[in-house]
């Protein structure tokens, strides 16, 4: 991308301050009508655009925070988490009239373009970092913007950012318990994208439950569609040693992964027990409601968005430690009709 | 609120045309440094703040589109629309680089603040104006702003905005048909908030296609969150003659009601057949899957935002007809088993 001249540069060919720039441009009191004739002259002859940062240079602030999703739209739709995060966001910028500047993207090179388009027109003050992946390059691409930023999860690359995170482990712990507890041995796992580091550790924390009670773990990943967590399903129990309880990486996976057990004639949770991950408002609603962690993403958008307008407005932001998520225990776990 | 002075005041204050403002605050040729600083000199001495336009002013344009919701976000978290429709949105803008600024405000007046906010300050280049009231004061409130928009659904108070809609009373009448053709006489509906447009339509269409069949037309209104559905569905099966049949208004209320069923014992659908609208990804997942009408909210979201980025860069857009909603019989309805 070829450089924008700066305001620097206006200031040094129209042979003046930086600051005095500013104020001309920003119609404020204190320059005289030829030097201010003078600096809009240069910052024509220059080529210089007061668009994309006369906001920032007047205001400083945009009074917005920007959330950057690369995501298929289709993965977005089926996913619980987005629209609470998004509603607990919200909830903290509209106390204070600020507003979230959205942006779905397709691929890698789209979402570079995007954060540097959004910090260079300062049209936010800062970005929400989702959706975490191993040795993510976000860090890097907005700690080199020089913009401010929360990541969801603690990344696992060097990162300047506060973070806010929720201890997964010991739920996932204590659902493997839940489950081993009531007499099942072949437990398996329908994890999410592995790419991503929250679908990987708790897939690891899994198999070191399973390992710890000396059990197999049994693991399929898939994408976090609904579709997968169904084709999972179908696979799992049409292999030899049939799992008698399934741990999904989300709600809605869990619910498709019922179905296909309703439509080959299994009961849940007398023949199958099923527990979803990141319990969602409908998971409650289901028949049988669902064993879930409790996750509560409106929690985890209300701290983020705290998080970063305090990083913002103050200089420095404290990491957030969410509580642990815990075990919910309702109707889709069971012991199993056959141990 | 205090009406902000305006370019035209700039202009009669500086006896000089709303154009040459224009073009003294772009910086751009043509204009005389003693106009240039009579024309500074006039917008400080009226308090006219370049800071909100300046971005307008400058580039005409803010390259991203405005979504206001007025709802608790609670509800939002349970909308299968929500996410599916900015889906929709993200993927036109997407592919123009363009982003969407996101407000989601509790009251009628944070809702009034929010959209003269992000129209003075120019951070959108247009609204798309969702969850259509009955005489949606809304409608008059962007008008006067001077803004673009585009409504979901036609408003029942005079509008110069272009409209994207489906017809949704063939798929209600074809849906209380599928019911009729069954066997069913006693078909209740436990429609959505009375105070929305396309949920007072649809409660009529189907209070419509009961009286045309000589059956009586029962309805429990709710706010269209899942609870409702669940509560509404208890009150029905309570009922003196209770429903062998519900239309719900929107598929969680759907999935609710569905459990409620199981819990008293009832099997779906041969003692309770139960439909959703606005056919959700989770209700083909759920078991039994649910029949409803197919509504794609994905398509409204790519329709609406095509529709008001042609309004914003031609000038002009025509009304948008999507198909109609369309019936999708899946395992949720069958005959009556005591009709």
């Amino acid at each position: 991308m070829a450089l924008q001249p700066t305001i620097n540069d206006v200031a040094r060919a129209a042979g003046v301050s930086k600051g005095l720039v500013s104020l001309a441009l920003n119609d404020r009191a204190g320059v005289a009508p030829d030097t201010r004739a003078r600096i809009l002259e240069a910052a024509e002859e220059l080529g210089w655009h007061p668009n994309p940062s006369a906001r920032g240079l007047t205001s400083r602030r945009a009074y917005a925070l920007g959330l950057i999703v690369r995501r298929d739209p289709s993965i977005i739709e089926a996913d619980p988490f987005f629209s609470a995060f998004i509603a607990g966001v919200e909830t903290v910028l509209a106390d204070r009239g600020q507003v979230l500047v959205l942006s779905v993207v397709p691929d890698v090179e789209s979402e570079a373009k995007a954060y540097t388009r959004l910090a260079h027109d300062k049209r936010v003050d800062g970005f929400l970092i989702t959706d975490l992946l191993a040795d993510d390059h976000r860090i890097h691409l907005i700690e080199g913007l020089g913009m401010h930023a929360v990541t969801l999860g603690e990344p696992n690359v060097d990162s300047t950012f506060p973070v806010v995170t929720r201890d997964y482990d010991k739920g996932i712990a204590a659902l493997a318990d839940h489950l081993m507890e009531l007499g099942h041995r072949r437990i398996a796992h329908v994890s999410g994208d592995e790419r991503m580091l929250h679908g990987r550790l708790r897939r690891e924390q899994f198999e070191r439950s399973m390992s710890d009670a000396g059990l197999q773990a049994v693991v399929v990943p898939t994408d976090f569609s609904p579709e997968q967590g169904a084709a999972a399903t179908e696979a799992l129990l049409d292999s030899a040693e049939p799992p008698t309880a399934i741990i999904y990486g989300n709600d809605p996976m869990a619910i498709a992964g019922m179905s296909v057990a309703h439509r080959r004639g299994l009961r849940v949770p007398g023949d199958l027990s099923v527990t979803g991950l990141d319990g969602s408002q409908i998971g409650t609603y289901v028949y049988p409601s669902l064993t879930t962690l409790r996750n509560d993403p409106t929690e985890w958008g209300l701290a983020a968005a705290s998080s970063l307008l305090r990083l913002i407005e103050e200089g420095a932001s404290d990491d957030v430690a969410l509580p642990p998520a815990e075990l919910v225990v309702r109707a889709s776990t069971a012991p199993p009709a056959r141990p």
